[in-house]
């Protein structure tokens, strides 16, 4: 335990002296710019650090690091693609948080309703909505930017073949969390469910791309490449890596609707709301009644009040969905062990994985 | 002119074999993910490539480069840089469409808005402006990381010293361009002009960071750093590039207010609907007695109708505020062209970059 309280320490002493640097730079801009650079460092503060979790030990598990040694050139590169991740991820949320019209994030108003309520409060005219989403949208775009300066950082202090290898698995991950949220977006809208397996189809591949590969899978193997992973010790991490990502948005799945505001951040309900077309929500419908069917489709994505909320969530836990959705998180977390074991990967660096998986699966924020 | 109808082609098959490749590689999401591959493959078919240009042109002041020539790997690079420097700018295009809640771009509808009008023909449920929204916001991150992967190809191909400084130049332009935009965009939003020289000022920063070293210095530099430039070469390019930017900005805020729909894709008067607080306008509101000063401020970014426009449009022409421009156009030329006289920047080039600076200054588009 205390390794991770002490790679949490380095990764924000590391997210701060990035964003510090990025203010000197941008002096030159005048003090208006520094709301920009507030949002973005108190954004930051907070997160569960899993993309940094799972990079860490993907290049532990490949080679030796010392998480309580001294941070040499080649902990510092993993500890730059580690904050990288961290930075896309913070990006994203944002981005997100517009698509999505969230009001909240990590327990603070979501960046555009920040920047919404800066607005109102500084009397500036026009829209404050729109200022809000206008300058969520650029911070996203500058945090972007800043996390590929951090990966441009790790991978020029590596071997130039690992550090390619690693822009090989960044790169690609960018590509299908964009497309990946584009159709999680798409199907949110289609005026209809599809026919159930096809729908379960669906929003698999929507699981699978928009979050399993982008939070498991893809961090794992950057950090396995910037330690000079061959390609047959990234197939067991791989292997690895998609069950636990597909565990833990299982978990996700369960916590947008059931999740402790609390301790989630979010308002209880929230996909719920937004109509996502879940796996959580796919496999409930198939066992309801055509009449109830057709009233839970009508309720999912509108605007439902605290007992509507509640009701879904009855309904939900009633149809056996649940139960369903902990034995494939069960069965996940199970499989992807499993690839490990036998496996070319570092057997303590194993363990710490095999840890890590049941955290992401059974964590409750 | 051979020599630019060839690079507009090897840029363009570039382009388009860069936006192949992506399709293919996101095959396994879908035929959904195709609407998104297709709006992109479309926005890039048009648009002026200056920043292309002036990347080609930076290399070319340091390095021979024969553009009618085979394309090995160094030109390779090169086109790699400039095709980078265009996806990127598609990027923030589609987003600046966003933020100024642009209709049209290019003589197209906006990317947001061919995802709003996509969601109304294909009866998808839910707002179809949001869905627009969140659509053109994934198009334009998709974007910059696709120019973010060009640019590593480029400076991969050439000598890593090189290579990293033409990433310095690149990671600053990104940083000051989404800053800038968020200044410019709270400029717009402020309840009053500032006192005349203060906001001169404030309008001349926005320009600054938001255009001139974004269209004009950070290509040039990015490309003159790919061919290996020294501090000493670089600083005369940045002399002649920041001028000509700002040349190049103070004719888009003519076109703003002036430009023939036709040829720009904008619609007439577009800023001034906006309420861009740009130096033309502040320069114009100098001249006018309180009384009408009053009026003008109230006008600018509301809905005006053509009426309105037009007397908008007179009062800035009788200002003498747009002489006052065209001649600080013309003085930003010359001091850029002189900028590169009796410098150690190769003769053809310099002789190419006075004729593009003059394009760039003279555009009607």
């Amino acid at each position: 335990m205390h390794e991770t309280t002490r790679l949490a320490g380095l990764l924000q002493e590391r997210i701060n002296d990035t964003l510090g640097r990025h203010r000197e730079a941008l002096a030159p801009l005048g003090p208006d710019a520094g709301a920009v650079l507030d949002e973005a460092t108190q954004f930051l503060q907070g997160g569960k650090r899993f993309r940094a979790q799972f990079a860490v030990l993907g290049y532990r598990a490949i080679r030796q690091l010392d998480v309580s040694g001294d941070v040499d050139a080649e902990f510092g590169a993993v500890l730059d693609a580690a904050c990288s991740l961290e930075l896309f991820h913070a990006a994203a949320l944002i981005h997100d948080d517009i698509i999505d019209r969230s009001d909240t994030r990590r327990g603070r108003p979501a960046t555009h309703r920040s920047f919404a309520a800066m607005h109102r409060d500084s009397g500036l005219r026009g829209d404050a909505d729109h200022f809000g989403t206008a300058s969520a949208l650029l911070v996203g775009d500058l945090l972007q930017s800043w996390a590929d300066e951090l990966m441009q950082a790790a991978c020029a202090a590596v071997d130039r073949e690992r550090g390619d290898r690693a822009r090989v698995h960044f790169n690609r991950m960018r590509s299908e969390v964009a497309v990946g949220q584009y159709l999680d977006v798409l199907e949110e809208q289609q005026p209809r469910f599809a026919p159930h397996n096809e729908q379960l189809e669906r929003s698999t591949r929507v699981l699978v791309y928009k979050s399993a590969k982008y939070s498991v899978e893809a961090p794992l193997l950057v950090g396995a490449a910037l330690a000079g992973a061959t390609l047959e010790q990234e197939a067991p991490l791989a292997a690895f890596g998609l069950p636990v990502g597909v565990a833990f948005q299982l978990r996700d799945d369960l916590l947008g609707v059931f999740g402790d505001e609390q301790v989630t951040g979010k308002p209880a309900g929230d996909d719920l709301i937004e109509g996502k077309r879940t796996v959580l929500v796919t496999l409930t419908r198939e066992t309801l009644p055509h009449t109830q069917q057709n009233i839970f489709d009508e309720l999912l994505g509108t605007d439902l009040d605290v007992e509507d909320v509640r009701m879904l969530q009855r309904t939900i836990r009633e149809s056996g969905a649940v139960e369903e959705v902990e034995g494939m998180i069960t069965r996940n977390v199970d499989r992807a062990v499993g690839a490990l074991q036998g496996s070319p990967v570092r057997p303590d660096a194993a363990h710490l994985l095999a840890q890590l998986a049941e955290r992401a699966a059974q964590r409750t924020a």
